[in-house]
C-alpha cells in the first residue's frame, strides 16, 4: 500500500519513531486521525505501544459525546487503551484569552503530555495532514505573522510530538479508510472553530488550485525550505545572542547597537525575534512589520526612539544600547530613606553606607563608590529615581545643571535614567549614583561618608 | 507629498542613487514608469541627469508607435534626453525559447545596459512597485519555483538597477499622478505578456485582500525578511563552496558527499541551487522538488543514483563523491590509437608514451603512470573508454574479471567509469589506467614502455 511506504519514509527521514516506544495517539474522530491510528497499527515493524487518546472540547455537547464514544470503539476494537478527557475550550477561551481553537488546543495538548507521563511513553503522535500543512502556511503567508512564518508546522516538536501524516494529503487519507471499510466521523466542530482556516480551506486553495493543481505539495515543499533556512539562521543567531545582549533585570535584555549593527540583516532579524520571545514569552501577534520596524530603528542613525509591541512589551534605543523590556519595568519609580550607616537592601537598589577615614589622594577609582564629606552629608539620606526638574551641582562646576540635561550631555539612554539611583541629603542631590558627586558636597577632609552601590541596574 | 517621502526612505535605505548621477530611467509610458520619472525629476537635493529611455517591444504595432510618442513627448516637455529602440520581441521569443514576457525583459534591459554605457550613466532605475512585488512573490509562491523563491524583486540589482518605487503601491502613484494632472497610458500589452500575472492581478489578490486588506504590503515585507535570509545563507554558502566541491571538466562540478552531509540543510540546499546554476548557466525550471529530490538522494545512505534536471543536467551520486554536470559529459565516449611513443594530445585524454629501463624494486608509486613489459606490448595501443563486457586479469590475480565488477569492487562512481582511460595493446586491456594493471603485461625484465596520464578527468 503507497500510503504505508510514505509514512514510513517521513518517519525515517524526521527520525519520529523508533521500534518499541509507547506512543499517545491523539484521536478526533475525524479521516485524518483515524486514519494516523489505523496506519500506526500497520507498521509492524515498529512494534509499537498505542494508547487512543481523546479530548471532548465541549463545544458541542451531543456531538461531542457521540464523537468521543466513536474513538472509544475504535480503540476497543484496535484492543488498544483507551483515554477520555472531557474540558471546557470556551471557558478556557474566555479566562485565557486565546482564540477557541488556540484554547482547544492548548487544553488538547495538556491532556496528551499528562497522559504521556502516565504511560511513561515516548510520543505524542497527532494527525496533522500535508493540507494542515498547506492551509498553515497559507494562513501566515497572508497574515504576515508568526515567528516561524512561512515554515509551518514542524514534523517534530519539542523533540516528542510527532506528525507522521505531515506529507500525505487528505484525500489519500480518506481513500485509504474507505479501501478498508473503516468509518470516521465529521467533526463540526473544527469547522466552528477556525473560521479563517476554513475558508482557506473552501474558498482560498481551490482558487489557488487553477493556478497550480498540486499547489498543497509545492507550499509544503517550500515550506521545508524555508524551516531549514530558519533552523540554520537560529543557530546562528544562538551564537551571537550573549554577543549582543545582556540581562540586566529579570525578563529584560540590554543590547549594544554597534554589536547589533554589525551583522548580516537576516541574524539581525532572528535576534529580535529571539530577544522579543524572552522578554514577552511567545512570539503571538508579533509581525514582520514588528520586526522590520524595530531593526530599522536599532540600524538607522537616529539616537533614540521606542517602539511598542503587545503586551506592554517595548524596544528602546538610547545612544549606543537599545533595551528589550515591559513597559511596567522602565516605569519603575522608587524612593528609598536611609536614616543611619549600615547595609540597606530594597527592591531596587541595594547600597552600603559608612563612615571612613580617606584622604582626597588615595581615592579609589570605582564609580559606584562614592565619597562624601562626612561633615556636610547628614542623615536622612535618600536614594530614589529620577524626577523631572532634578538640578544639582556637577562635581568641578559652579552652577546648578538640570539633571536632564546632564543624562542627554552623557548620553544615557532615556530608558535606564530611572534607573540611576539618585542620593539626597536634607532635600539636595549628593550624588548622582555612579555618574557625578555634587560640588557641594565632595570631600573636603579626612572623614568621609562612603556609599557602595551593589548591584548596579544599568 | 507623502509619496515623495517613501520614495526617498526607499532610496536612501537601499542607498539606490547618490547626488549628481546619471540615470537611465525606463518609461513604458505607464502609470508606474512615468510616475518613476516625475519623482525623480521632484528629488532636487539628487541633483540627477535622468536619459528617459523607451523600448518598443514591437507587440502591437499602433499602440507601440503611440507610446513611443506619449513619453518622447514627456521627455520633451521634461526637458530630458529620450532613448528609443524598437525590437522585436515575438522574434526573439521564438528563437530563444523565452516567454514573450522574459524575451522583453530581456531586450529591454539590454538597451538600457547600452544607453547606460553611451551616457556614462551609474544607474538604471525601473519601475516596479510594490504591487509588482507582491504579485511576484505570489507567483513563484504559487510555483514554487524560482531560486530566491519567496524573496520577490530586489530593490536593487547587479549593484546598478534600482527600483524607487518598489515599497509604492500603483494606487498611490496614480494618485499622484491624477493630483498633478500627469497622463498616462494603458499599456495592453502587459495584458498579453503575461497571462499568468494578470489572473493574480485581477482574480487572486482581490481574493486574498478579503483576508487582509494589506496583503500586498503584508506579502512584500514577508519578501523582504526571507531576502535577508537567502542572502545570508548564500554568503555562508558561498564560502563553503570551494570545501565540498572542484571542477573536473568545464561546467561541471564533483563533489564530496562526506563533507556535503556535515553541513546543515538550509547550506546543503543552498549549494546545490549555486551548483545547478553554475553548470546549467541559470536556475530556470529549477523547483524546490528538485532541490529537495537532490538532498535527498545526496543525503541518504543510498551508495549511487542520478537525478534529472531540465537542460540536461544532470546530478549523480557514487559512493564517496557525486557529480553535477552535463548528459553529454557523462556519455562522452573516446577511442584512440597510439602507433608509436611520443607525446600524445587527444581531445579528452593527454599521455605520454616512452620506452625505458627501469628495475623492479625502483618502480615509482604514481598510480597515473604505468609500466608494462616492453617485450609483451606491442603497438598500436588503443586508449578508450569503457565498454560493456570489457575483462582483464588484475594485476596478482589469475582469471578474467569484468571491468564493470572490478570498478563496482572499488566503488567507482558509475558517472566517473566512463572517463577512465582503458590501454588495450592488441585489443586485450593492459592498463585500467590509473587503477590497476593487467596481470598479462606487467613488467618482467627492465625494459620497459611507460605510459604516463597527464591531467587525470576523475
Amino acid at each position: 500500500m503507497k500510503i504505508l511506504e510514505k509514512v514510513r519514509e517521513t518517519i525515517e527521514r524526521f527520525k519520529m519513531l523508533f521500534p518499541g516506544e509507547t506512543v499517545i495517539v491523539g484521536v478526533s474522530g475525524g479521516a485524518d486521525s483515524v486514519g494516523l491510528l489505523y496506519i500506526l497499527t500497520e507498521l509492524k515493524e515498529y512494534n509499537l505501544k498505542l494508547i487512543v487518546s481523546h479530548v471532548n472540547h465541549g463545544i458541542r455537547a451531543e456531538e461531542g459525546k457521540r464523537d468521543a464514544e466513536f474513538v472509544e470503539q475504535i480503540a476497543r476494537k484496535l484492543n488498544l487503551p483507551f483515554e477520555l478527557k472531557n474540558v471546557d475550550a470556551i471557558g478556557f477561551k474566555k479566562t485565557s484569552g486565546l482564540s477557541l481553537e488556540e484554547a482547544a488546543r492548548v487544553l488538547r495538548y495538556e491532556f496528551f503530555k499528562e497522559v504521556l507521563k502516565r504511560y511513561e511513553a515516548q510520543k505524542i503522535a497527532t494527525g496533522h495532514t500535508l493540507d494542515d500543512q498547506a492551509e498553515t502556511i497559507i494562513m501566515r503567508f497572508i497574515r504576515g505573522s508568526g515567528a516561524l512564518g512561512l515554515s509551518g508546522i514542524p514534523p517534530v516538536s519539542e523533540g516528542y510530538i510527532v506528525r507522521p501524516l505531515i506529507e500525505i494529503k487528505k484525500v489519500e487519507i480518506k481513500a485509504y479508510l474507505q479501501e478498508k471499510g473503516i468509518g470516521w466521523v465529521e467533526d463540526s466542530s473544527n469547522r466552528l472553530m477556525d473560521f479563517t482556516r476554513n475558508r482557506i480551506r473552501h474558498k482560498l486553495i481551490p482558487q489557488l488550485e487553477k493556478f497550480n493543481p498540486r499547489i498543497k505539495e509545492t507550499i509544503a515543499r517550500s515550506g521545508e525550505i524555508i524551516r531549514a533556512q530558519e533552523e540554520f539562521i537560529r543557530t546562528e543567531a544562538q551564537e551571537q545572542f550573549p554577543k549582543v545582549f545582556q540581562s540586566t533585570e529579570e525578563h529584560e535584555l540590554v543590547g549594544t547597537i554597534r554589536t547589533y549593527k554589525s551583522l548580516p540583516e537576516a541574524l539581525r532579524f532572528a535576534l529580535i525575534r529571539m530577544a522579543i520571545e524572552k522578554v514577552k514569552g511567545n512570539l503571538r501577534q508579533v509581525s514582520y512589520k514588528h520586526i522590520l520596524s524595530i531593526d530599522r530603528l536599532l540600524a538607522s542613525e537616529v539616537p533614540s526612539g521606542e517602539i511598542f509591541l503587545p503586551q506592554e512589551v517595548i524596544i528602546a534605543k538610547g545612544y549606543a544600547l537599545f533595551v528589550v523590556s515591559r513597559k511596567s519595568l522602565l516605569k519603575q519609580e522608587f524612593s528609598y530613606t536611609i536614616d543611619s550607616p549600615g547595609k540597606w537592601k530594597f527592591p531596587l537598589v541595594e547600597v552600603e553606607v559608612e563612615f571612613t577615614e580617606i584622604s582626597l589622594s588615595e581615592l579609589p577609582k570605582d564609580r559606584f563608590t562614592g565619597f562624601f564629606d562626612a561633615g556636610l552629608t547628614g542623615f536622612p539620606i535618600e536614594v530614589r529615581s529620577f524626577r523631572p526638574g532634578d538640578r544639582f551641582i556637577p562635581l568641578g562646576m559652579k552652577k546648578f545643571k538640570k539633571v536632564k540635561r546632564f543624562f542627554i550631555d552623557e548620553k544615557v539612554p532615556r530608558f535606564l535614567r530611572r534607573r540611576i539611583p539618585i542620593f539626597t541629603s536634607k532635600g539636595e542631590i549628593m550624588w548622582i549614583g555612579g555618574m557625578r558627586i555634587d560640588e557641594r558636597f565632595k570631600l573636603r577632609g579626612k572623614r568621609a561618608l562612603e556609599i557602595k552601590i551593589i548591584k548596579p541596574r544599568w
